[in-house]
């Protein structure tokens, strides 16, 4: 027994070893794609000081909750949210069962390639086209739909995988927060079955802590076997005002960090950052036209107006894309898709 | 630096080896309430098998998701829902702002204590005392009733703090699955911000994996404060169908084991029970009125009736609670409540 003992200690201590070489090798710079700069000092200086035992600003790991915004903050949104461009997909996809949508509006615009007239209706046809194609199947079909269509779609102008169009530098602070015991949230606009299949491969995001626009669904019994059918009604658009409602319904927890990009995440951003204690908001903006695009205060996209204002009135970190990023996106993985 | 590091890996070794001595001791018995039967040898043999690699039945610990429904499985039930003992409690406390109560059913009931007509109006009468005294305030706000509630009340019968009615083997096993990785939620029908206060002191349960019954909230800046307002209106309810569809909605992936006690957690055990792979289900059957309460397919607190004879028909695991288990209730904290 105590040379078995002995033995696992030994295991035990190698197995330490490693992971201390591991610890140290990553120490080295925990966000390699990060420029040193102010954004860059905000954070690690934040992390530090809630992560510091015994310091007046620690705060225990359970409550490290951080909420991350999706389209244009962990991953691009131009030309237009990559949910649209599925949507689009899928209304190509299910026309030879539709017939109708040959002359009726979004769908036929949708059809003829005219992406401009199909979007004129704003989100109110984009809902309608929402509906249309994400309900009608069981939840686990759509899982199913939503992973082919992005294990093979490719972005209109990169040809790259939407999961490639992910930013580097937010994969290693997602990565940085959880090695410092930051439990890790996607809070988006998006829908959450559109997010979820592929959020955890992506961005070490599991299911349970994404949370999203959604749809009602039906519990229903087929042959013996239960299934979760997807209804064509509104259950919870997780948008502005719904940010801080979808975070208190699934989380429970105020977050002490928020990142965003746009005015749909102000009231995100203003939630976080007016509890008690050390609080931590970013706004990623989108200033590199050349490496990914540029767009603020008149974008239809993303747009950040009001937010710019607040962030610079109460002083929350702006990464300045084109200065603060070593690179956008993460090297291409080739055949790896 | 290389004697550093060697004084590192030695502290690492000496902290791995504190941590094997915790786990030997610890592996003596992680059920020790649990008489020897085939209800724990059931839980016993599914944790081995899905945590043992290599072995067919062998679940990778992201997707050993655990679901609990509260009243009558982790806690007690009776005489009646402790929510709906806080409900007259919160009634007796605002009566003085309600002056109408005097007259209105089922208030006027619940004032002068008779219990048994202000339940008299089935789920509807409760739903609308609910209403009543949960909404209103800020999500804040009401935690705090919740927690100096839960800290002062006791139970009518055993007048023990609620906290102290919950079941130790449950409270063993709950630990034993997170020993193995697994990930545990509770899926409850009773009200998702009554729960959260106190569940993850008692269970070990944090707010984010606690999914319940909700009504909505409202996002409004107070004095440059934004704040949660807790609306009387209902959001959704989590029982029976509603239970597979709170799971889905809040964890985004099927358990692979659940436990209740009521026909109201037949659908989460038919939902989970209808995945592919190794899965688990558990049934605790209320069969000791001595150290507890004895009842099931009459009662109208957590009838158990279709759900015992869909137990039988399926092989689910029945826990006897008076062959099953040594003891009901932890040892009483005294002045610590």
């Amino acid at each position: 027994m105590k040379a078995i003992r002995n033995k696992l200690l030994l295991a035990a201590a190698l197995v330490s070893a490693l992971a201390f070489t591991a610890t140290v090798a990553r120490a080295a710079d925990p966000l390699p794609s990060w420029n040193d700069g102010k954004a860059r000092q905000a954070i690690t200086s934040f992390v530090e000081k809630v992560t510091k035992a015994g310091s007046p600003d620690f705060v225990p790991a359970a409550e490290r909750i951080a909420t991350f915004d999706n389209d244009g903050t962990l991953w691009a949104e131009q030309p237009m949210y990559f949910q649209a461009i599925f949507i689009f997909d899928r209304i190509k996809q299910l026309a030879p069962q539709h017939p109708e949508w040959k002359t009726k509006e979004p769908f036929a615009s949708v059809l003829k390639g005219d992406v401009k007239t199909a979007l004129a209706g704003g989100e109110h046809a984009l809902m309608e086209m929402a509906m249309a194609t994400h309900a009608g199947n069981t939840t686990e079909e759509f899982e199913q739909i939503v992973k082919d269509w992005i294990a093979t779609a490719g972005h209109p102008v990169s040809k790259r995988p939407y999961t490639e169009m992910v930013y580097q530098p937010m994969l290693e602070l997602l990565a940085y927060l959880r090695a410092n015991g930051f439990k890790t949230f996607i809070v988006s606009g998006g829908g959450i079955e559109f997010m979820r299949p592929w959020a955890e491969k992506v961005y070490g995001i599991p299911p349970e802590q994404v949370v999203g626009s959604s749809i009602k669904t039906k519990y229903e019994p087929r042959e013996g076997k239960p299934v979760l059918v997807r209804l064509p009604e509104l259950n919870f658009i997780d948008d502005k005002d719904g940010k801080p409602i979808g975070i208190n319904s699934h989380i429970g927890r105020r977050p002490i960090a928020a990142f965003g990009n746009s005015d749909g995440d102000l009231q995100m951003l203003q939630w976080t950052t007016a509890g008690q204690g050390p609080r931590f908001a970013l706004y990623v903006h989108h200033t590199d036209a050349e490496r990914e695009w540029a767009y603020d205060r008149m974008s239809s996209i993303g747009r950040l107006d009001k937010g710019l204002d607040e962030a610079q009135a109460k002083g929350w970190t702006v990464v300045d894309m084109k200065q603060d990023w070593k690179v956008i996106y993460p090297p291409a993985k080739g055949g790896s898709r």
